[in-house]
């Protein structure tokens, strides 16, 4: 893959922006790669991603960044500009269930994902192996009902310590305490089992059957301390019919919890997705 | 098409149900050209849908009838049999969109559903010209705001007097009255614009646009006094993503309810539904 | 709906495009409703589509297409600008299927398609009534098998007096001839009712029965010389099972068919398809 | 999961089959968990697939086999009995590309498939560590392009040795030799990377780009002496743009390669796929 710079942009709607940006990458030579826009009409607010060929400017990123910011000040543009070879840090959470953490495991082994995964944290031991042959650190931390605030300061020094810059909840079942999502507001990614807003919380599969829907889905989303109400990523569903019980339908999603979590986390990692209040701009490939 | 009798069942779980039914067929020369079964594990309740070439037996639906009710008894069956030819009586409603509507008419119309339509019953006049277009007799039965319970008297009147078993709700924009769903019990079928349980109630899609989700969708259900909870007979769904407005999804919303609430309509007019407590059993083919 | 213009640009990959038509389009202060872009990297060739607020613009189309004319030239740009409400002028063809007609003309008809339908040419009778209802001209041409060519000289002389730029072939079930697919290159859209390139020709939901594939599809396409193996617009899919004939097929393919129609012309008609090569460029919504 | 007796059986359609196995397992107490028909108007061919609870019956598999006997004979089914206990054997083949091989070990792993995973031939060392954390016995078996049968003898020894009774071509690119395609008819499985009968052959992904299509897919199906023509079992499809080239395609359609595959497996490893002509029966649950 070419090394690029992601600029990725949002400021309020006005004209003159995009003609600002592309005189400035056409002075420094910025061949683009890859370009997508979206105006919110509502809020009246600007979205821009560019991917610019690296070897094509004549600028470095920190010169690019330096070089930008008057532009940006000018537009009150909330911005960055990141070269596509410094990889994104990922910290994995997990429990028991491997499926989501097999398949981003994989995918980043065999060099679908581009980031560098840093760990595994864990409350439970039984995937340390699986997680051991892909040469990841796997940090045990036990989330003891009684008093869980120990654990997750535990939790968020583990991720300090490995700068990790996005943590994946890949089934983790605890609920990620609110200390810990401001800190890392848009970073903590989770999967859902459940079409959200529909069957928020505990055992959505179950409170599907009960409802008796002819699809089950799972939502990938940012968590924010209201839980299963963050911004959504991604999104995906899959039938089901009158002879599948609570337990096909956990079979059947984990299907879709793993096509949703790594897509969306694909997309957070090529700097695709852009948080806007409660929702996300995602300019997909 | 062929003239079938459809033979539909539901009652406890026990060994030797299949075996009578099967024998009694055989007997009777019975040619079985679509069988379904289903066992609901949790309620021990079992469900079957036999498709028969009328033809090949040697009784006719009455006599099939009279001869079955010991079988039914033994088994403490709930049953009926129904003879394909004689075609279930369709009531629309409709308020002014016309896309179920004219979805509806025009499959019933080139011969695909296998039905009589009786009528539209509307609160506007806008959609007469097209339902007359069709030879079907159009009802105005304006519902005002102040006092609806007369127009639904007058509702209730004009489905039993076109003897109507079937009542359809294409987009209609009234809460159907208590009355009228029990009096109707599992014949009044709603289109709702929402993957339900998302979104109940009025503006699904302006809720989904709010919320920011990726895929929207429609639910064909039953009717029952619990505003949009009744069973769920066929959901489908539709990708959006961040250009979309609240105008597109119902524009693009639009192509879903059509599909969902035609292909409901099929399976209960051609006695695939099953309803069994708040869920269906669907034998779809 | 906002009057817009709507421009579009093919031309040879290199810097400073983008710069120089968005510092156009700032010059005249045009605010940029949806902007997209595409490099085919294989043959180094870029393509863009700007839908601009009409009011927002200083200059009117025809200036506009004057004034842009000297960057085109510079960057050797196949390029064009449109007024959103020059509604484009649409010929359907049928010949007795109503399903694509009906669609097309009922989205029109609600306001969803932005076009004007200038007449239907038909080689049966069958469908003129329906036609008729929305106000649309109706033209009978018979093409008897033993000679096709007047026939289609005067369904030529039927487009060009209607001064459609559109043709529809909405399930007609006759070969477009060489001549008029080279008259109306990228003109003509067809449906065909398989997921190309399976099933080429006659037949296919047989082909396909025969098969025993476990999906069915559909197809819509720019009309060339080759049977059916000009562009791609669009395509999707509808799952089958195998109790499903092929006559199933045909009921079930109806549906993927008028969707997938439908939502070609659309892109079609909204100036969102450029054809490249034998291949197209859609900049979906 | 209970322990079940799985009944497959085809055989001329006649009035009085369903009646007489029902009976015949009436009279052994069997409780029925899952029934499946099928007639093929066609061919007046009929097909059935009984669960029945293992521990329901007051037979054991060999009882059940014998005195079953009579009733095949008389109605000249093909047919089988299975102990869902007795797990098939499976022997999975691949070449470098782990996604598939990865996802049916992980599936395998966590109790999804119900088989054993005898081993694994490979022609190239490069998943030996993958596979050997799995416990599965590797088997490199190198196949040099000059002279390809000594190594086929070698696989074909290797199998039966393991005495696999389903051979699995986990993306195993090499084309299977007529004399194993008919050793193991109806056992051998292949992922194709297409939607056939599209893009038959080397290259799929590569055949699709040039060709402009709007959906890629994968196809699940038996392997015969006839390149990518085999009975299909299962095939899906995923959306692409004109902004995927021929290397994404390679990496979108992996997502849908792995779950065709795996589904399809799982219906083969259930008895739930009856191969009919060049068609496949597949009765899913």
């Amino acid at each position: 893959m070419k090394k690029t710079f992601r600029l990725v942009i949002s400021c309020p709607d006005r004209i003159g922006i995009v003609a600002a940006v592309s005189q400035f990458l056409n002075e420094r030579k910025g061949s683009i790669t890859e370009a997508s826009h979206h105006t919110d009409q509502e809020s009246k607010w600007f979205f821009m991603r560019h991917e610019i060929d690296a070897e094509s400017l004549s600028v470095d990123v920190a010169t690019f960044r330096e070089q930008f910011a008057p532009i940006a000040e000018e537009f009150d543009m909330k911005w960055y500009v990141k070269d596509s070879e410094v990889l994104p840090k990922v910290m994995l959470l997990a429990t028991k269930e491997s499926h989501c953490l097999n398949d981003i495991m994989h995918r980043w082994h065999t060099g679908e994902l581009n980031c560098e995964i840093v760990g595994v944290i864990a409350n439970h031991e039984s995937l340390r192996s699986m997680v051991e042959w892909y040469n990841i650190p796997y940090h045990y931390i036990s989330v003891p009902k009684e008093d869980k605030m120990p654990a997750f300061h535990q939790i968020e020094k583990c991720i300090d310590d490995a700068q990790a810059d996005t943590i994946v909840l890949a089934r983790y079942m605890q609920i990620f305490p609110e200390f810990l999502c401001q800190k890392y507001q848009h970073k903590v990614i989770n999967i859902h089992h459940s079409f959200l807003p529909s069957f928020i919380g505990a055992k959505p599969y179950h409170q599907a059957a009960v409802r008796g829907v002819k699809l089950i889905g799972a939502t990938c989303h940012y968590v924010t301390a209201d839980l299963d109400a963050g911004p959504i990523i991604e999104q995906d569903v899959i039938r089901v019919r009158h002879s599948h019980t609570a337990t096909d339908m956990v079979r059947l999603g984990k299907d879709i919890e793993k096509l949703v979590l790594s897509r969306g986390l694909r997309y957070h990692l090529e700097d695709r997705v852009i948080v806007h209040g409660n929702k996300t701009i995602v300019f997909a490939d």
